[in-house]
């Protein structure tokens, strides 16, 4: 039985502006979601996905089937059954029914790239199912066009970096792995989730109201850059001064919230050299640069932090089994 | 016996982008400074000022007393001091000793405007003690060089507007008043305080070592002429969008806070329009539009804020008695 798991991410740099083709650092963390696939003879794709709240769930095994109850389904259901019918477009295989599996680490649209890892590690789990193997560019392509199917705009920098692992950065089309390795982060957690689809959408309609938010936006790009030159010299301050800065750009942008403010400032004031929201926002989870993980017991001390933890940078991407 | 008084201020745009030459928007609150000055003979200079916590203050009437005075006193003295020496400069009068009353319903370095309303007010009570009568033009112009004095660098806009009442528009040395009367103002304040001087400081050291720092102060040097527009046409929507986004690019320069952010959050939360920091940040006071006062429980609510009150904008500046 083909499985697949792909990590989640943290944005260092960039989220929103990337959507605009401005440069962003994602890196990979060691958070997974894992998808595993199976043929059945049914005429049913069943899916059993508890983390994600999903028990239990069969459709009909049908290209209309899967379509018509795309709009019917929780959030990741949607990336899932896009997943799928995505994926069985390159079957050549017959068979008549799937059941899959899906186990997840990762909180839920909170910013850890939950909706890129299950739409890549179910792209990948599923083709194999079908006998199809892409190569990872092709499954970081097809796993971005089910985020674009699902949310109507999506960058290409998370599903990219939930494939390939690790540091990258990824500006307009071009997508690249870079050679850090370690970074030393503490994740924040309010338990709570943004819809990048409205995120996104709001920062749009803020931009064409306001000429000026471009210039907001081509700041967090350079940031992106002097981010990577910080990166390359393993310069922790400045790393930690450009986070800071970046958050507060975001929250120019309208997506930052009271509880990751408030999980922020907990990080900040613990000593982090530096912290900020990571991904939509909205709500879901701040990461911190914090070398002796202080701003854990701060976090938790928080009205909003419901779970803190330390990440590892996972340097693996999407890893077959 | 000469009584001068001059208003604090709220910045609704603008603080920290105007000591570059962006233009600012601050207006004139209905809370003041007042400073009563008199003759004496008794070769003093004395100074009862309770609320800002100098009572039976006094040192040798002469220059040099008062120059050498300077560096050994708290801040909102080092203004006073700096004011009558500076005021001392036209007089032509003859006499030997001042007393000088100083009454205060402004919180201390918090962003509203009290170290520009004492030295607006002090400037103008000890000159008509000398028998000179500046014109408004004039004492804020001193006002301002007793600013530029203390902090090392100071906009015109606070000494500018707490001379003139209103609404003022300041961009570089041109200082207009608005044609506007009226905004239904919140504010919240910490008890806290920050330094001016650092904090313009700590952001003209990020503007060195970031480039594009520079942008940032742009955008908010666009949001004070949108804000003039939204307030010609009385669009509070628009107003509060923009005191939103200028507050999270003043975050984004480093000059908020945690219990700044939290106050922030408690008004836009309970219903206002936009909130943001006022002044030069680091602690102190917010400012929220919110016209149904909806955002005082909520603010006074919160573990930050230890007063929240609501204030009428100050037609009238300085007020000579």
């Amino acid at each position: 039985m083909p499985s697949s798991s792909a990590p989640g991410k943290v944005y260092l740099f960039g989220e929103h502006a990337v959507v605009y083709g401005e440069p962003a650092v994602p890196c990979a963390i060691d958070r997974r979601i894992t998808v595993s696939c199976t043929k059945s003879n049914d005429n049913l794709i069943s899916i059993q996905a508890p983390q994600i709240g999903t028990n239990d769930f069969s459709i009909e095994f049908s290209e209309s089937s899967l379509k018509s109850n795309l709009s019917k389904v929780e959030p990741h259901l949607h990336y899932i059954l896009t997943a799928i019918g995505l994926s069985l477009n390159f079957s050549e295989t017959t068979f008549n029914g799937l059941e899959i599996v899906v186990e997840s680490d990762i909180p839920l649209g909170a910013g850890l790239g939950s909706s890129a890892a299950v739409s890549v590690a179910t792209v990948d789990a599923v083709s194999r199912t079908c006998d199809v193997i892409h190569p990872l560019e092709q499954i970081a392509t097809l796993a971005h066009e089910v985020e674009q199917t699902v949310q109507g705009r999506a960058s290409r920098a998370d599903t990219f970096c939930s494939t390939m692992g690790g540091f990258v950065c990824v500006e307009g089309k071009k997508c690249n792995k870079l050679p850090f390795s370690q970074l030393p982060l503490t994740i924040g957690y309010d338990g709570g989730f943004g819809s990048t689809k409205e995120l996104v959408s709001m920062v749009r309609t803020n931009k064409e109201n306001y000429e000026f938010i471009e210039s907001i936006i081509t700041s967090i790009g350079r940031i992106s850059k002097l981010g990577m030159v910080a990166l390359e010299n393993q310069n922790l301050a400045t790393i930690g001064d450009l986070m800071n800065i970046n958050h507060g750009l975001l929250s120019s942008l309208g997506v930052s919230s009271n509880s990751l403010d408030e999980m922020v400032w907990a990080a900040r004031n613990s000593g982090a050299f530096g912290a900020k929201l990571t991904g939509a926002g909205g709500s879901g989870c701040i990461v911190a640069l914090d070398p002796d993980m202080s701003s854990i017991p701060s976090l938790l001390s928080t009205d909003s932090c419901k779970s803190a933890f330390s990440v590892d940078i996972s340097e693996k991407g999407l890893i077959r089994k």
